[in-house]
């Protein structure tokens, strides 16, 4: 089981549509809330990655709604690595409404690893620590 | 082969990140935009629907990215029906840098068919004429 | 001297543009959280407030800009009410980069003060006690 | 009197919110638009401008809001220069409701002209074509 790192937000009237819930396509972004936080915890914080010339560009990303969020509502987002590849890691998310607990949203976003001019990078040769440090998460227990 | 439907948006600052591209979050409000204006050529705008007590909530969203969006490139966005079931339906999207025919992002929206309540609607049943008109954009030739 | 209420953000990817600093329209959202803040820590969270009648749409914005915010900035947002009238209020912000309490830019929003019907309400009347609770925060010393 | 140009564009789903009606904070993007189609109108893409070491930074923003925008409504806006000092401009806008003609919303933005490196660049002397041009907007009878 791959150990999971939460991080959260509110919903803001920003972030609801005329059906009175929040946006769908916010998701993308409270996804990247969650993947940050996950950075961060582990202790390569993305703006770090970016100036060691690390960039993970999403090249697919996988929503499924099961419930809708409302306005006010505080969302816990849980995010956990996944798959990790010679230049590629998937990102896995949970999206839960704070108080109750109820499932809102899942997905993934899968990411290729590359330098700056987008060039895949082999993680575990280039950046042995990094690649490891992702990999322990995955197999932690 | 089912017939698309075209309409197309110029990225703006706004859209943008601090990477130079389009953020990629930004394509769900695209497909949006995609999707409204497939229902609106086919004779049922949304707001239309809506009033008549058809929903179409976003229960998945699927989105392959292959290259980015640059600000100021015009975006033409193809869309079309496809696999209209009893109540769902799946949306496919194609967006491409205009100017160069670059395709840029690929994917689909699946929509449940429901009433306000979000309760399933057999949409062949309680809405044929639409129904039928949404098929023959799939059987198009 | 008005009390001041603080929240606070951390600048994510989605909202940066290609300039590589935060968008300057991000500041809208960053204001209604320091504005749904301030209302929750005197007890009247807005969605309170509107199941009650109580509505306060934006009727004007002005934001004045510093400085940028910067991808992973955390940002401190003051907030406080000001000039609280028969039926309208003004609220006023500072946001600043917390590391280095650098003003990013400050600003207010008017409101209106109204029923869902959109008809300006006496707040003073209808609800003294939210009227009095507001300009005890304006008083404060 | 200045000389106004025009864009438009159409409210989406994800432009609204739980109040049904555009977020207040998108028209700081609306405003981006007008001012983005005047630049082109008058022969200078913001994409060139920026090439040639012109940036535009907003260090104001002022909305007044008169009317609420709705899911679906096609937006007019008029967007024109006013008051082209040495290091500065005024640009201001006009939204309007395309069906019904009725005024949404005014406001204007006031723009620093810097370098890259975000220093005062004086117009008139280092890019008077372009100084004569926004110039030549206002004067227009």
């Amino acid at each position: 089981m791959a150990k999971k790192f939460y991080s959260g937000i509110r919903v803001i009237y920003a972030d609801t549509d005329a059906m009175g819930i929040a946006y769908h396509g916010n998701y993308a972004k409270w996804f990247e809330i969650g993947r940050t936080e996950f950075l961060r915890q582990i202790g390569y914080p993305y703006a770090t990655l970016e100036k060691e010339g690390i960039w993970l560009p999403v090249v697919e990303l996988v929503i499924k709604y099961k419930q809708p969020a409302l306005y006010d509502d505080i969302l816990s987002i849980a995010c956990w690595a996944d798959d990790l590849r010679g230049a590629s890691v998937i990102m896995r998310y949970e999206v839960k409404r704070k108080v109750s607990g109820e499932l809102l949203v899942d997905g993934y976003t899968k990411h290729a690893i590359t330098d700056p001019d987008l060039k895949p990078m082999l993680l575990k040769r280039t950046k042995p620590e990094f690649y490891n440090d992702v990999a322990a998460t995955i197999e932690d227990e």
